[in-house]
Order: C-alpha cells, then sequence, then structure tokens
C-alpha cells in the first residue's frame, strides 16, 4: 500500500488530465486539476456544466474521443458504472495506452469487470472510491486499487486531488469495497439519526435540541468500533459490558416508544430480528459483534 | 434547564444515598456515591453483587424497604420498568415523602407512568437517562426530567455520579425520550457498522484495515448531523449537495454488493423502502433529511 500526503510530498507534475462528467464531485475534481496547473481537458453531456471551469482555463471538447485523446489520464467520475459504459464505449479505441481511473462509486463487481473491459481493450485501469470528498483539500481521503503502474505513473498527478490517498490492491475492486462498506456505515447511521429526529419532534424535542447530544453518542462511537474490530477479526464475542439479550431489550424499548407516537420502525424491526436470530441461535449473553458473522452466513428460521 | 458540572462546582454535601439495582451500572453508580463520600445503602436481589462495595463501605440492607428507609434519595437502576415496579410495588409505603430516582432505561410514556404512580404514593420523583455512561468520571452524562423540586433538592448529591447533568423538564417522560432517541442513534448506527463489517470480510478485508476509514466516516458525521437538524427544525430539504434520488442509487449498490456476497440486506431494504416512498411521492430531489417527516407520518403505499 502507497500512502501518500500532499502536504508532505507537493506535486511538481503538470501533466494534462481530462476529466468526463462535470456533476458536483466532478467539477471538484477538475477544479483540483486546474488548480495546480494542469491542462485540463473536459467533456460532459450537458455543455454548461463547464462554464465556470472554462473561465479557470480549461478547455472544453467536442466529442468524448476528442477528450480521450487530449491527455494520458483520464478521469471519469459519473452517476454509475452504467453511464461510464455508455460513455465510453465508442471511445474504447482512443483509451487503448491511455489510463482510465474512475473515481464513480460503484459496486466491487462492477469495478472487476471494468477491468477486464479496460485489460481487453488494451488500457490501464484503476478504479478509485472518494472516502472523505473534501477535494483539492488536506483532509480528502481517495483510495485506488488496480493497475499497480497507471497508479505508480500518475500518482503525482493524482495528488492534486488533495489529501491522502492510498493504493490498496491489484484487485481492481477493492477500492470499491471499501467504498461500499463505508457508505454502509454512513447511510445506516444517518438513516438512525433521521429517525430520532422523528422520535425526537414527536415528544417535543427540536432537532436542534437534540444534536449536541447526538454529538456525545458518535464521540462515543471510534472506540466501539475499535473494540468490536478485534472481536470479529478474532470471532470472539465476549458480551461483558453488553450482549445480543440488553441489547433486543434497548431495540424492544425504542420500538415501543415510536409506536406509541405513530412512527415507521422498519429498520429498527429488521435490526432487531437479526439480534433475535442471533438469540434464537444460542448468541444471547455474546457481543452484538457477533452479528457480522450471522450476517455474513444467514440462517433460515 | 439547570446544566451542572462538577469539575466547575465540587459536590460538598454527604447526604445518605440508596442504590438499588447492582448490575454493572448500578456498581459504577454506587461507586461513585461511596468515593464522595456518601453513606451508601445498597440492595439488590442478588446478594453477592455488593461484596466489592461493602468493602469499600457501604452497607447492604436486607430487605427493600429498608433500603428505601435509610436514604432520603433512593436510585435505582435495572433492567426495566417492569422490574422497577416488581422491586418497589410492596415498599410503596416507605418511599412516601423521599425522592426516587430512576435511572433504568425505559420508554418516555413509561416514565410519565411510574410518574403517576409516585404521586399517588406521596413520593418525588425524577426520571434519568445516564447519556455517556462514564459514571464517576468528566465525561458522563446524564439528563433528568420529573419533579424540579426533587432535582433542586438533590443536585449536588447527584453531582457525584460525575461529569454533566441537566434537568430538562418537569415532563417526567423528557429524559427517557432524548434516551430513545439518542440510543437509536447509536444502535442503528452499530447496525450499519456490523453489516459493513461483514461486507468487508466478504471482501478479503480486516475489521482492523477498515477502522481508521470507518472512523473518518464517523468524524464527518457531526456537520452533516447540524445540517440535518437545521432541515427538518425548519422543514426545508433543499437537496444542493446530495438528495433522496442520489441515496437511493448508494443503497442500491450497497445491496447489490452485499447480496453477491450472500450478506443478509433486510436493514438496508428497509432503509431503501423509506427512500423509494419519499421518491415516489415527489421529494426525489429534496435532502434526505426528508424522511424523519415521512418517518413521522408514514403513507400507505
Amino acid at each position: 500500500m502507497y500512502d501518500n500526503n500532499q502536504t508532505m510530498n507537493p506535486p511538481a507534475d503538470r501533466s494534462p488530465v481530462t476529466v468526463i462528467g462535470l456533476g458536483p464531485m466532478g467539477r471538484m475534481l477538475a477544479a483540483a486539476f486546474l488548480q495546480n496547473g494542469h491542462p485540463t481537458t473536459l467533456w460532459n453531456r450537458t455543455k454548461g456544466k463547464a462554464d465556470e471551469l472554462v473561465s479557470q482555463g480549461a478547455t472544453v471538447a467536442d466529442t468524448v474521443a476528442d477528450a480521450v485523446a487530449a491527455s494520458p489520464l483520464v478521469i471519469v467520475c459519473v452517476l454509475d458504472y452504467n453511464a461510464v459504459y455508455s460513455i465510453l464505449e465508442y471511445s474504447a479505441a482512443s483509451l487503448k495506452g491511455r489510463t482510465l481511473v474512475n473515481l464513480t462509486s460503484g459496486s466491487p463487481d462492477g469495478a472487476r469487470q471494468m477491468a477486464a473491459w479496460a485489460a481487453k481493450g488494451g488500457f490501464n485501469y484503476l478504479d478509485g472510491a472518494i472516502i472523505v470528498p473534501a477535494v483539492g483539500q488536506p483532509e480528502a481521503s481517495i483510495l485506488y486499487s488496480g493497475s499497480e503502474n497507471a497508479y505508480l505513473t500518475h500518482q503525482r498527478t493524482l495528488m492534486s486531488l488533495g489529501g491522502t490517498s492510498s493504493y490498496l490492491s491489484i484487485d481492481p475492486g477493492r477500492a470499491a469495497a471499501y467504498d461500499v462498506a463505508l457508505l454502509d456505515i454512513f447511510w445506516t447511521s444517518m438513516t438512525g439519526y433521521i429517525h430520532a429526529l422523528a422520535i425526537a419532534s414527536a415528544e417535543n424535542i427540536t432537532a436542534t435540541d437534540l444534536v449536541p447530544y447526538a454529538r456525545k453518542i458518535i464521540g462515543m462511537m471510534p472506540d466501539i468500533m475499535v473494540e468490536f474490530a478485534n472481536q470479529v477479526d478474532n470471532s470472539h464475542y465476549p458480551g461483558i459490558e453488553s450482549n445480543l439479550i440488553s441489547t433486543e431489550a434497548v431495540m424492544d424499548n425504542i420500538i415501543h416508544a415510536s409506536k406509541a407516537r405513530g412512527i415507521e420502525v422498519g429498520v429498527l424491526i429488521a435490526a432487531k430480528n437479526l439480534v433475535r436470530q442471533a438469540i434464537d441461535l444460542g448468541y444471547g449473553k455474546q457481543d452484538f459483534s457477533y452479528l457480522a458473522e450471522l450476517i455474513r452466513k444467514p440462517h433460515d428460521n
């Protein structure tokens, strides 16, 4: 794994870059390359999105093939992998010998399929996942996997995106696997937070009143996450401070309090079902982290 | 609301306290009182749990009534509110004129019912929620609601539990409402985290490898929580940086990647169903935070 921190190793190269896709993220990527002095060529299905970047020095290509031909390094960041295929399928010949870095969010298998498509087309493929999307800023965190040679060749250019970048593995799906797991944490947590705001509101507590306490809860999580991670890696779930039985009691409480105010409880019921299944299998006195094993190898009830 | 910080206002009183229930949390509460010089009387269904506390100076009462009679302030912390009733129902007469502080986790309505039971029995009732359970330490955070008079009378004694305590409202259910909402955030987030560990493991990523990135994700949450809180309090969900349509695409990705590895997806499906319902109602271009409104007033599909 190669870790790079922009602040330690300021980029010196000014090699040209092409950015395909000018949604909010694509525009941030292009702006970061421009700011670091890279001749930047753009392509987007809708032309207007490029106006501000053109005023900062970017060039807009008329066709995808022209955009690809302008740079040895082509960055694509669009809605999903299907959009990547539909934009690039008629320009695969132009990609030959170049490197495609796909920062579009996708699944590990999707990334592996795209790497196979790239291999067939004779171009290098790096799959990337933007973990902390503060593009161009020191907090940004971007993971890459796929062609190691492509990463080493374009590492300094990619550092213009700021923050820390890490090359994980020649398995092109690895970056997407991290991405999917981390998005799972983020969106499931946000679902819990929004549900909590609904409970609070029904109990005459404003979201703003709840937030300082919600921050305290979030602040307790990293230590518990480390503890659970050790338990999962060692398949050892001692259940000393809490266990699945006590967690079920708490979840029942939340479900009861929600229903009493007419609040939907689908996510909580699904979570509680997992806990109940673990208890039924005899794991009630073990830690909540046991669920990682259960979820991976589901048992029929 | 009264906020008290132990470090600013060290407790001076040494009034006697009774602690009923000696599970892990009850023992921490009793130890904190003892450490701050309060004569502490204990009662627990199983006697052995008191041994260490007795060696630190605590007294064990033979009966619940004796335990209650020993102190003007009685703290109870057991499994659930039913356990509180079953322990105290035959000792309600001894409670007369005293204050019961119930630190057992429960629902807002459960707390309100218990306050009504206390009023009938002629004793004061404070419902408490231990938000950050670092009892006796500066990080502890305990919320109280119910009898304001009882809180003001026993405030300095309760400060022996450490950290910050806040009196929220004369509504005895208010502390439990915060508790339930915050536990919702915690356990739903942990469910997402454990699910992410299952995905990671299926993709040959150890939990320990994922943790540093999971911390980065957790670190991004407070700012987003503040933003969503403002949106919910103002019923205004502009959907500028992301929206329900983009969230659905991400959730589909996580579900797809999970299923590809045989990983259970019940919680994600339930979360996605909410997002889909919001999109079907025409809120697709609004922020995810709109779900707080949907969850509170569910629509039939």
